[in-house]
């Protein structure tokens, strides 16, 4: 990657973006675009567009000084990328002041909003204006963009969970500058461009997920009104390690007869610990790095955490719901404890009985009360409501204590990096999945970390991280070798990554020649200079 | 499009599929592609490739020939395009003797097929192999194929109307004879490229719907399980048209909150009537070409028909079944008379007794004996099981009477035509829609023709039809006219058609410069040659 920096290059990006939207001092750029995951990229700038002709503008000029611009909604996937390109030198692109929540459309249930909108914000605008719908939202950030997030497939836990599949019409601006409404109807006057999927001829809004070939500037995301009937099991697996199979072949039939409708994450033991704790630091054998299995079992049982954990939201009429209580207790009973204990968040005089009586039943069955602080964020999410309590486990090994406000990993040198394998959804390819993952963490001496996560009735995601000193280099190099050996496994296995960091994404495409030829003659015919992003996810490096 | 014949063609053509899989007689090529539309094209020759490598085979000869070639599955969608390229004296490719059930997981609720599977097929194969799972199917013929009705982005009727939706993963035979595995994933080893959809890096099985990007020659399709319980609900409206518009909202309301399951078709008088009866010729005042309004209301009463009607199918648990009666009663009772008569098709003594009444009730509401003729078959469909009882309908004006068996409108010289806009799902758009519509029939003199098909919570299709004389220049003309009107109409209005035929396919992107230039650069990056399908959905034609 070369690019060379031309003075006059910022002078023009200011004449574009204003002064207060361009961020080139040395310090203030390595601030901005800090990462968790253990690689390192620095551009020559970084600027703030505020509108999408600015951003047409942006392109433009970049193609003229060959330098790559990288967009980014929001940048706050942390773990997976954040800000940061896969090379040096050019220009970032952030769009979170394009911020603008367009319409919504309460009848249709749908919203049009820019690629700064958050979850917080599309919450709170729902909240405040008494509409009957609700987003979805990831157990990530609040300050996480919608749209980004759907750009990288990235997941919720609602029904409306998979978010690039509730994305619908995009505006673009492509790499020569042009904006491009998609869908294929008649441009500026498509009444079904933000209803209907599909489209005419061609469907291209999936050619701009995981992509480089245009900026996203507006998208259509579907919301779901809110259900007649809300409620939340909280399920603890207690049965034996032999009958996870099984158990995953039910959860797996509960998910296809939409008797759980929503997609939770199964969340293992060391999982749960980092959202209940701080890493134990005094519980390590001297000169080991991650916790002997005595001694990590002995911590989960002070805290009274069982081998998996997860939640679930129940969605619908009364008589919906009904028959989902009814099969979650009688399924998922067969392996362990389920309370149905949405109540918690009702605004009456139940809810309260209830909030009053949780500390102490969970002080009877013998868990920490850090279970009682996470119930109601936990449940919350599934009604679409986001919260940072979860995300804050990013500090859990790296620091002291969890900040209580101003989230912000990346900034505060928390290290970790996540890998999500795609795999059936059944006990065999689920087991398998989950056997290698933890061969290959303890190759490298890391904790145990994996939630399940249910994609689709088809699909799961063996969500996987470590935990690392971001400031020890050798730790680093470890992380570093963790994600390589990991994200190789899973592909020789068949069960590809659903989302790859900037450490790999160059070669995203690299086990299936025929896919990276095709994407890479799509992107040399739409992006001749290679101006945006180029070398993310499989699409050409720019020195090919 | 200037292709010139070079005789040396057949013979390589013959090599590569044998001389029993190609078609060159002109009176054959004539009979073989027929078609219902106002419009005629003829290519050379019709090919039947047999497996992946006689397509590129196929495709790479073409290429090196400068003939392009037109790939079709079946080529049975009717009224829609059949197998007429937008150009004469191509190689018409057609995919019927690919028609391999690869495979089928029962527990993931997927097949892998080739294009030329027929719903028929599909349905008899599970139902042989005691399969619990459904295929959906469109009330078009058994005939169609399952893979070819998906990428024109046709419809079903069941929770998995949506064809394209329901497709995941494909093999694609690239315009250079390679061939791709979509998904992302590895190659020859992706576990999930047929279990989740948005794969690895752009989403790209959507290039290949409505498109000349590749032939797809193999595909997976997400299947349903059979529910615990089903029902169907039939509905006559029967309140004044000046509550159409309430109706509209409040059925929106309930496929919104999942009530009503199913994508049901709401079909006005005279599209009933089709099905119903033959076209009253006798009726017509002289000198007329369509009914008048009294003479059709008096027709319509007759057999006891509303001014619409439709089924739909209630899927599910015991409670979740008990919520879409109760819902669907109270609600669509407000307009007219719903009846619950799944029962019909029991196979018990229940099934009996309904099966034995109908006809009697029939007679009693005042309705002609085809209502009892044509129950069973609409019930089914709900269920996946496709009949060709409905498409009969394409005889009903051109013929004196509908053939019980091999029904192929095409071959037998029926005229009509279709067009679908696709609207936003509330009352203010489809009533727009309809009045429109109703005055482009009267301008164009046809009897109007409509059904309101539900897409989804958020957009609904207004699929009109005329039915002509295709033995008549002046009438293939009037029909033409009727087309092209209503189609430039519908994008005028923002309501783009959800399929176009070959009469309007190289203008589809028209109105929308910025998507007809990026399909351009893309097709050109992909297709320097342009051998595939040229012209198809707004993809440059050859001569450009």
């Amino acid at each position: 990657m070369n690019a060379d920096r031309r003075p006059e290059l910022l002078d023009e990006l200011r004449a574009i973006v204003g002064a207060d939207a361009v961020v080139a001092d040395a310090d203030m750029v390595e601030r901005t675009t800090r990462s968790c995951l253990p690689f390192r990229t620095t551009p020559q700038a970084v600027v703030y567009p505020q509108s999408a002709e600015q951003v047409q503008e942006v392109v433009r000029l970049a193609a003229r000084a060959g330098v790559p611009v990288w967009p980014v909604s929001t940048g706050r996937n942390w773990g997976y990328g954040e800000k940061l390109a896969v090379y040096d030198e050019g220009i970032t692109l952030v769009l979170e002041r394009m911020n603008r929540i367009l319409h919504v459309d309460e009848q249709l249930a749908y919203a049009v909003i820019e690629p700064g909108v958050t979850y917080q914000q599309i919450n709170d605008h729902l909240k405040r204006t008494g509409s009957r719908l609700w987003a979805d939202c990831p157990g990530s950030t609040p300050l996480a963009s919608v749209l980004g997030n759907a750009l990288d497939k990235g997941r919720g836990l609602t029904p409306m969970a998979d978010h690039f599949g509730a994305m619908c019409g995009f505006d673009v601006v492509l790499p020569d500058g042009t904006l491009l409404e998609t869908g294929g109807g008649p441009a500026c006057g498509n009444a079904v461009r933000h209803t209907y999927k599909w489209g005419v001829g061609p469907y291209t809004d999936g050619l701009f997920a995981q992509s480089n070939l245009g900026v996203v500037v507006k998208a259509g995301v579907w919301l779901m009104p809110a259900p007649d009937v809300f409620d939340f099991a909280a399920f603890e697996y207690k049965a034996g390690p032999e009958r996870l199979g099984a158990f995953i072949d039910d959860l797996q039939q509960l998910v296809m007869a939409r008797a759980v409708r929503s997609f939770p994450h199964l969340a293992n033991d060391f999982a749960m610990m980092c959202i209940l704790a701080q890493y134990p630091h005094d519980k390590l054998q001297p000169g080991t790095r991650r916790l002997s299995d005595a001694a990590a079992a002995a911590w989960r049982r002070e805290h009274g955490v069982a081998p998996w954990t997860f939640g679930c939201g129940l969605y619908g009429s009364r008589e919906e719901v009904a028959y989902q209580r009814r099969m979650i207790k009688r399924v998922l009973g067969r392996y362990g404890m389920v309370q149905f204990i949405g109540a918690a968040v009702r605004d009456d005089a139940v809810g309260r009985v209830v909030r009053w009586a949780a500390p102490k039943v969970n002080r009877l069955m013998g868990k920490s009360p850090q279970f009682t602080d996470v119930m109601l964020p936990a449940i919350n999410l599934y009604r679409g409501i986001p919260t940072d309590l979860f995300v804050r486990q990013a500090y859990f090994k790296s620091h002291a204590e969890k900040p209580a406000t101003d989230i912000d990993p990346a900034r505060d040198g928390c290290g970790f990096v996540w890998v999500g394998p795609v795999v059936p959804f059944r006990s065999a390819d689920v087991m398998s999945c989950l056997r290698m993952t933890k061969a290959i963490f303890d190759r490298h001496d890391f904790d145990f970390f994996v939630e399940v996560i249910v994609e689709s009735p088809r699909s799961a995601i063996v969500l996987v991280g470590v935990f690392y000193d971001k400031h020890d280099p050798a730790e680093a190099d470890r992380a570093r070798a963790w994600y390589h050996e990991a994200v190789g496994a899973y592909l020789d296995a068949g069960y590809p990554p659903y989302r790859v960091t900037p450490m790999s994404q160059p070669q995203a495409l690299a086990r299936n020649p025929a896919a990276r030829d095709f994407i890479a003659k799509v992107k040399g015919a739409v992006d001749p200079g290679n101006v945006i992003a180029p070398g993310r996810y499989g699409a050409p490096m720019r020195d090919r």
